[in-house]
């Protein structure tokens, strides 16, 4: 459990893919593998032939295949069933094992064509000279292969076009789609089984070819095949044959036994390779299991190197992988950046080595960016980027009343986040102006207005303070204590900021309700009429007898006036005045508004669930999924436009000039506040510095976690370096203020992925690494900048919408942490509760008391927040690291390895008690140790915000 | 494929039960097992009790426990584990294998307590006498349970109260709320496991007790001990003796093994069920399967019968239930009732052997009924069967103008669902004026308005027709005809109804808008005040130059008027004129109305999928989405009345007294219509006697499907004939029509289902049958005539929430035919398609072919609806029936029994030919046989509409 002293940059190949389960490698960019060494065993694609029709219309016939898992021609239908775990039965491979015992085992056959390899098959065995004559003619027949033409997985790279020539069976075998799946050098092996009447004698044969070979049109792709099993004899009951013939390709698609089979010198060593199958085999009692259902294929993989004999590994020279490897496995905190979380003890010392570690990658932070797959992540980061300033502009213009709007939410955005990109330490961070820096900004906006301050001037101060108190950070590396930042305090800062975004989007709803109000049928909002002055007449009466209130105005009589039913602005040009309270309301805005919410919201809802949905064509889906909030506000602004209804609308300048009217760019420094207001911002100042230390260092640990396989290194202190310097300037032109965002960051490192290009049936593609340059950053913030001309068509979105989309960012936020999975489980009976590993190992009691501990800290911040003193919440949440600190008197450390992390003195404390069970008998929890420290590939299944 | 000649109407137990398979009985109901004269083994309660703490602190520790899964102990976590199929590993198989060979094994063993027990083992085995003195003790103590005293199933019968007494050991394993699960007769097994290091030989033994008894503590729950197993050793690798322990259990647990071993006379008849275990057993691939990820329970487990040795079945005498289970099993129709389908020839023959069938099971129709759960049903049914009166109802006043109205419609609902579940042929049908007679109704109705006929005398004569018609096809026997409904007719009808729902609700809403328009920025809707007469003034300014168009109005000077600004009615009382167009329109209406629409519609949908949630005990699960529909009518209501705007409302009249003003209860039959109209009412009552025909049939058909297990047997006849009487009886008094409604009856039935009452973890609840009796259809009705006076609170309930409901249950309907499920096939990359059996036999070109026609046939059906011609659309459902038997050009008999199911012709030249599949080789579909022929559990899984 102890962390790993020195972490090594330079990710490792998983020694699964050396067994082959990984498929292929995605081109130059994967040079891993040969700088470590690996000679890797070809993928082996396996076929099996049945011998169908006796006696009558004999034929061979393909009728399953096996890369990882298996397939079944479904011979009806005509299709290849869905790919799963292959299940045999125990006599099947007992019979197979003592057929190939007796039978004919050839290894390293230097056979160089498929006649060959029949003629010295049928030579070994002892068969009758007719019987080798019928024998050898019905091995050369072709066999049936069932061929799909069409892309299996579907939005595969180049799908052939469907051929029916069947004259042409090469053409055929050539075109197949799945030899796109399979990786170069990829070798085959076909096993044929039937029954044969007129043999008295089972034949068996097991050959392996010296020289793969292409072996004629006996397998459906034409590679080049290394191993050819016959398993034929007389008719037996239960279709024992297609069973052997199963068994026999299964033996040959598991990893441990091809590696043992590749390496076998006799006879004994492939019987040896079968028996070391059998014991590793997972047995099903048939009282509890129907064997003729079909298992989808697992998440996971289960690791192969427990299974390998040693000397495998030292053939293969892994060692050094494995060593890496059990590392990794050892370490439970896969995302903890160790190196640059070590304190220097100089001062700036931590920032210096940030950028020691970084100025060498430069250059290539620009030339790793030509890559197709780049254009396409700057599309999807940009448009998720121009929504995000969209929203947050708005918002932010909402909540300090126009003194900031969506033209400066654009022109930071771009600036900031361009700088940001060429000289941060983790350049794929995508800066914005995220939630809990906008609930501060309210904080501070009502708090100065309360006070009748100078808003800007005195945030310039707030900011120049913080960008003072960040510098210090950074020159006493406190980067390192992020260490102490765990699953605990992170999820209490996602959870208050999700839930003040949902909080506020309801509040913005309601307070649209008031703004205007729905006619009940007694209210008294009817009338409306333009009145004219008369000469003479009593037009005056409104101003000389003043209505008390509204139903003193409605009983009120008029006496004689001059009217006409003109609507207000036709009246008041015609110099007349609309009378009544039904002047001032617009009817139906306020049910249109909340339609217009719920749709956008819902909407964004379910095209975010479309991801994981059965319909549609994978790219159909992932683009519907990942656009899910510019698709609903476009459908918001669709039915606004469509109905024409005068709902409230964003609010974008006309001109290229400050929200705020009669401000220059620059902000004044004092504006009419007090000068010693310049020493009070401190205090503020000195609260936003907490949160934006959080907020930037919550993100970066995030981002830089073990998983994503980054190569080039983080860099804490860099990155804390340039938020402080952004946000002076910032300050100074009254831009809204930016740290890194967490989710659409992870979706610009989402975007960038590399992954092994084609994919075995019933195989999940396996991650590389990411793409690590400047180059797309730099391009959506430029984009952004340029968009601010996109400025006069912003300005039809209604505002209903943007608070519909905020709800959508709060739910998805709140829902995607562990917490609330726990909040969950108090409402779930435990027969029902999901097989969590956390319920495994701790006391249903104990997982409930940390989930309510965490609910009361919640609910501690959520009323200190709605007090007066609600500008103090970031020292709240800084003190959540305080309350964790105090469970520990609360819970074992075993209890919070699970429901938590460690923090940097329990885990010191740790390898002296061991984390072993405290239960007397030990290895109890061997049977987790698999599925608990499966590689994590990470899971960025977020939209974007 | 054949039908079975004669059908058994007394049903057979399953032979599964007589395996263990099913727990419990339900009392006094379920006599069927003992008319079978099946003597059942006992279930078999496993536990394993672990040796741990060697050296220093042994003891003996409950770690597993099997009764149908297996339930592992999570120590760290104290609790049990979700129940899993258990998996073993080869080896450990084997070990105990050999174990048991070499060990004791003691059969019928006379022992009478664990002493006893305990020293006829030790002697047996050659130790040395301090060897034996230790092992004795060690086997005396007391083994530690975890108990649960809590239910494990929640919402169990009587849970009882913790205890944490731990000095009364016999207590606490009597509160074991385990306990409840295990029938009553039950057995133990206890299987002790462990190392020992001062042994240094294993020591193994398997012992039966000639007579169970109770040993002491040594299992969890104090129920008898049938067997006894004993394996310790020297301390093994990879937790050898626990792996062995737990393939003992495993074994036992196990229905042939336990079937074996209950009758095995020596070692070798032990040995021997061992090997034929080993034969069955599933062997997954260690490659390709993680050994330590745990199986949840399979739906459905197989099915024993083929496994047992035949001796057993002449043992247990259930050759009977065997014959029985393999007709069932060859029929491929399991809802085809034959002997009600047989044509007598004789006039109303069929009637007559209705009504004789039927009458002998009078007495008991109302004896049955005796029984707790009939009152859970009756209120069940009755706010369903009140909910439907009230959409109808209202629905019917919308489309008929007031025609008809909610009060016809509880007092139809009343008098003719009491009436036919007094009479009826199948007394669980509920009856009710259902979508596709409101469909026809809103037809004639328009029809009559467009020709100016009365409507009332009209329809009166149209019901007599119908009637005439329903009896010559009661006397025909003409509902033998129902065999050549398939599943593609039944499909396609209520796809067809099910789309008109949706687009009347969908209809309705856009209506609503109309009637209550929205209020444009520019619209002239506002001006509205309050014109007192004066006079000598203009007052009459309104009436003497009329506007021409709303223009023209707004512009229009008035001059002097005498206003103010009170709300029309308050206007009007005090002897003013409301003016201005703004008088006249409600604002905010149209999208509150929206609001109200999709509120119900969406809470309705999610309630209805709580069901499925793992949220909330399963009760509280069932009671939501059970009452979803009253549930949302509740929310629409509270919200409407929170905001107390002025939607419209549901018409209910203030008297009891027809609907229609000043017509009595009693319809005249010629009112102001000619008198040949009375003839030319043949025709329209030709389609809707159809239309009656199809509805009342296809429901039948499904009510009495043959996996409902009904004793008592099906009355289509007379089920015709009641209808019949009843149709002229509504429309002699102007009640709506009533035929029997599918999806209320089935949840009348569901609510009326007999289940086993225990389960044991993991295993799904055993469907024993249904109380069939007429009692409880009775009690609903009556409370329904009753609920005529709740008539003034149902002025409350907005129209809007009542097209909401509407659209749900036309989305529901839709959602819950196979038809759908292959619309949405084409949308759906093969590659997602889930692995449904119908796609692993049928070519996907051939599934999309048949879609295609089902979507075209729709397609038409929908074009004659929207014509004039609307009113003969019943013709053209009948027209499905001529469709499908012209498929049988295009389709293959195996696909159509695929794809839809086979008609009386085909199913008869089936044999000859064959349903072998057309490919060269047999018995490739045999792995299918299992999954296919399970016999169906009634899934009702609807709400109810």
């Amino acid at each position: 459990m102890k962390m790993p002293d020195a972490h090594e940059n330079v990710p490792v190949e998983e020694m699964d893919s050396s067994l082959g389960l990984s498929l292929s490698v995605d081109g130059p960019s994967n040079i891993d593998s040969r700088e470590l060494g690996i000679s890797k065993d070809p993928l082996l694609f396996i076929q099996l032939n049945e011998l169908l029709g006796w006696p009558q219309a004999l034929e061979w016939r393909e009728t399953g295949r096996w890369m990882l898992f298996e397939e079944k021609l479904e011979v009806g239908a005509g299709r290849w069933s869905a790919p799963h775990v292959p299940t045999l039965t125990l006599p099947s491979l007992q019979k197979l094992r003592s057929l190939l015992a007796k039978g004919l085992v050839l290894l390293d056959c230097p056979a160089q064509s498929l006649l060959e390899l029949v003629e010295q098959v049928i030579q070994a065995e002892s068969l009758s000279p007719e019987l080798r004559g019928q024998l050898q003619a019905l091995l050369l027949q072709r066999p049936q292969h069932h061929i799909q033409t069409r892309g299996i997985c579907w939005g595969s790279a180049h799908p052939k076009k469907a051929s029916h020539d069947e004259n042409i069976p090469l053409k055929e075998q050539g075109q197949n789609s799945l030899r796109q799946k399979l990786p170069p050098g990829a070798e085959a092996a076909a096993v044929l089984a039937g029954e044969l009447g007129f043999l008295a004698q089972p034949v068996g044969a097991f050959v392996r070819l010296r020289d793969p070979v292409v072996l004629g049109p006996l397998t459906e792709v034409p590679i080049p095949s290394r191993f050819f099993c016959l398993l034929l004899g007389p008719p037996a009951p239960r279709r024992g044959y297609h069973e052997m013939g199963r068994a026999a390709a299964v033996l040959l698609s598991d990893p441990q036994f091809q590696w043992s089979v590749r390496r076998a010198r006799n006879l004994h060593d492939l019987l040896a390779a079968l028996d070391t199958f059998l014991e590793g085999v997972t047995v099903l009692p048939p009282g509890r299991w129907d064997s003729t259902a079909r298992i989808p294929p697992p998440k996971c993989l289960p690791s192969q190197h427990k299974r390998l004999p040693s000397q495998m590994q030292e053939v293969e020279g892994l060692s050094r992988a494995r060593r890496a490897r059990t590392e990794d496995r050892d370490s439970h905190e896969p995302h903890k950046p160790t190196l640059e979380l070590q304190r220097t003890g100089r001062l700036f010392g931590g920032l210096v080595q940030d950028v020691r570690r970084k100025a060498p990658w430069y250059p290539s932070d620009f030339l790793d960016a030509l890559h197709p797959q780049c254009f396409s992540a700057v599309l999807y980061i940009y448009l998720a980027t121009v929504t995000n300033a969209i929203t947050f502009g708005g918002l932010l213009g909402d909540a300090t009343e126009g003194a900031q709007g969506v033209l400066e939410s654009f022109l930071g955005t771009a600036v900031a986040g361009a700088a940001f990109c060429l000289m941060a330490g983790q350049p794929l961070t995508i800066l914005s102006s995220t939630g809990p820096v906008l609930v501060f900004e309210r904080l501070l906006f009502s708090f100065s207005r309360d006070y009748s301050l100078d808003y800007l001037p005195f945030r310039l101060w707030v900011g120049i303070w913080v960008a003072t108190f960040c510098l210090v950070l950074v020159a006493t590396e406190a980067s390192v204590l992020v260490r102490y930042f765990t699953r605990f305090t992170e999820e209490g800062f996602c959870a208050l900021i999700s839930l003040i975004f949902i909080y506020d989007a309801l509040g913005k709803m309601l307070n649209l309700t008031r703004a205007y109000p729905i006619l009940r049928p007694g209210s008294p909002a009817y009338g409306c009429f333009c009145q004219y002055p008369v000469p003479g007449g009593n037009e005056s009466q409104w101003t000389r007898t003043k209505p008390k209130d509204k139903n003193d105005l409605l009983t009120m009589d008029l006496g004689l006036v001059n009217a006409s039913l003109l609507s207000p602005p036709e009246c008041t040009r015609q110099g007349g005045y609309p009378r009544g309270p039904g002047c001032h309301t617009v009817p139906d805005i306020a049910f249109f508004s909340l339609l217009l919410f719920l749709t956008s919201f819902l909407f964004a809802m379910a095209l975010k669930h479309v991801r994981t949905s059965r319909f549609f064509p994978s790219v159909v889906r992932k683009v519907l999924s990942d656009f899910s909030s510019v698709l609903a506000i476009l459908l918001g602004c669709s039915l606004d436009a469509f109905l024409g209804l005068a709902t409230p609308k964003l609010l974008v300048p006309r001109e290229f000039k400050p929200t705020l009217p009669g401000r220059g760019w620059l902000v004044s420094p004092f504006g009419t506040n007090p000068w010693w207001l310049t020493v009070a911002a401190t205090l503020p100042a000195l609260l936003l510095s907490i949160l934006i230390f959080m907020d930037q260092q919550i993100t970066a640990v995030i981002l830089n976690r073990k998983e994503y396989r980054l190569r080039k290194g983080a860099g804490f202190h860099l990155d804390l370096f340039c938020v402080a310097v952004l946000m002076l300037l910032t300050s100074v032109l009254g831009l809204p203020w930016y740290v890194s965002a967490t989710v659409i960051s992870l979706a610009h490192m989402d975007s960038l992925r590399r992954e092994s290009r084609d994919c075995a049936p019933g195989e999940a593609p396996s991650f590389l690494g990411i793409r690590e340059q400047r180059l797309t950053g730099l391009v959506v913030f430029i984009l952004t900048g340029m968009s601010i001309f996109l400025a006069p068509v912003l300005k039809f979105i209604p505002m209903p919408v943007l608070y519909g989309i905020f709800l959508y960012m709060g739910v998805t936020a709140l829902s995607s942490i562990q917490f609330m999975k726990r909040v969950q489980l108090l409402l779930m009976p435990a027969k029902h509760q999901p097989d969590l590993l956390l319920l495994r190992h701790v006391p249903l009691s104990r997982v409930h008391l940390f989930t309510a501990i965490q609910l009361a800290c919640l609910g501690l911040l959520w009323i200190i927040k709605s007090t007066p003193a609600a500008i103090i919440f970031p020292l709240m949440l800084l003190g959540l690291v305080g309350v964790r600190k105090a469970l520990e008197w609360v819970f074992s450390p075993q209890e919070l390895l699970w429901l938590d992390e460690l923090m940097p003195e329990e885990e010191r404390n740790i390898p002296e008690k061991g984390l072993e069970p405290e239960h007397p008998f030990s290895g109890s929890d061997s049977e987790d140790s698999e599925l608990m420290y499966q590689p994590k590939v990470p899971e960025i299944n977020i939209s974007v915000n």
